[in-house]
């Protein structure tokens, strides 16, 4: 059976491209998305919202979209070698293409009646249309001791070191902060590990080169890029 | 935007009306349901998910699709008597109709082929049109010490007892124990209080009869009906 849905808002986040997005919510407490709602979402909607720590974010991974979806997936928490179905995963090439990401809100914003909420620990595209958010109720949602087959722990983090043509000093803290955390949860596919090989990725309106020896990032360089 | 997405399974529920079902998940541990999925969804798709003890169910309020949606609700656990933002609720009322429930995986069965998932803790309609199910993963989605507003802890139950005339040792001890948990929940609609009322709940194939007076239930008939 088809149905219909239509996104209620959409994501502004500092992550404009695939690479470098957190593979989970919460791993990079620095990336702040803002939630834009429609119109017709007004301010009514969102009340007593503030009183939650937590929100569900219920979302399409629209980046993904023409590359379909595979039965079996391979975790980049597994290295890349083993391959799960992908309903034991969190892979974004599943059937619909519906992702489901625990945030941490922040503000929540009305001006002129527009309704914005702003998160962190997002792992979400600039631009992911938004079906649904919902309050994060522990008393049902929160079992510490759950079983969870190969997602037992976060994944390590990578040293970041900032080589001096980085100019890390011309940056604000937040970017800072923010390039950090991104590099520190290891974008590289899983399978690659090649310390010659120079990796650029866009956040927030920036463009960073760097490469990968053993644990360690090398932030090689830090330029602002034109928005599209 | 508009986007389609198609159910990938297919909800068999004791509860076949909207009346009595609990209103969150894990309210009623009896209360087992199976997801019988598509043809195309294989065995593969579901690979290692058996290693998690909780998954994620994303589906659709099919009950409510014509009562449409409110920027405000009453949440029954209120009383009925404050409103609330839909998106501060897990109310069903909402923009997309969009359901999340975290159920207990209790088995995956494959039969020629075909996919069943068993869960219990349920709070899903038969006939729910499912989207996507996704692995539980405490690491991320655990946080017990969430402010979560007015919902900080299941609601009171109610006792109940069994008339002589329910002839209660009729019934297998399963099927009793879905009954009585079903409607500890209090069913009634949040306003009413009327001790002379008798409310009639249909699940699982049985029509059960019964009043509430204070805070206990008095179960009056229990007669199997037929399947439509």
């Amino acid at each position: 059976m088809q149905y219909t849905i239509n996104s209620i808002a959409i994501v502004k986040s500092p992550y404009t491209q695939k690479f470098g997005i957190p593979r989970q919510p919460q791993l990079v407490s620095a990336a702040r998305i803002c939630l834009v709602f429609n119109a017709d979402i007004g301010p009514d909607c969102v009340r007593g919202l503030a009183d939650f720590d937590y929100i569900w974010v219920q979302f399409l991974f629209h980046g993904v979209l023409d590359e379909g979806w595979a039965p079996m997936v391979r975790p980049p928490r597994l290295g890349g070698k083993k391959k799960m179905g992908v309903f034991a995963t969190r892979s974004p090439h599943r059937p619909n293409h519906l992702g489901l990401s625990l945030l941490k809100l922040e503000e929540i914003n009305i001006e002129k009646g527009c309704v914005r909420i702003w998160c962190s620990g997002a792992d979400l595209l600039d631009g992911t249309p938004v079906f649904d958010i919902k309050p994060y109720i522990p008393f049902i949602e929160a079992h510490p001791e759950a079983a969870s087959g190969f997602a037992t722990e976060p994944p390590p983090q990578l040293t970041v070191n900032w080589l001096p043509e980085s100019h890390m000093h011309d940056l604000s803290p937040d970017l800072r902060n923010l390039i950090e955390q991104s590099l520190a949860q290891d974008p590289r596919p899983a399978y690659q590990n090649d310390p010659e090989r120079v990796y650029v990725m866009d956040i927030a309106s920036h463009s960073i080169s760097f490469c990968i020896q053993d644990e360690t990032v090398w932030v090689m360089t830090v330029h602002p890029v034109q928005a599209a």
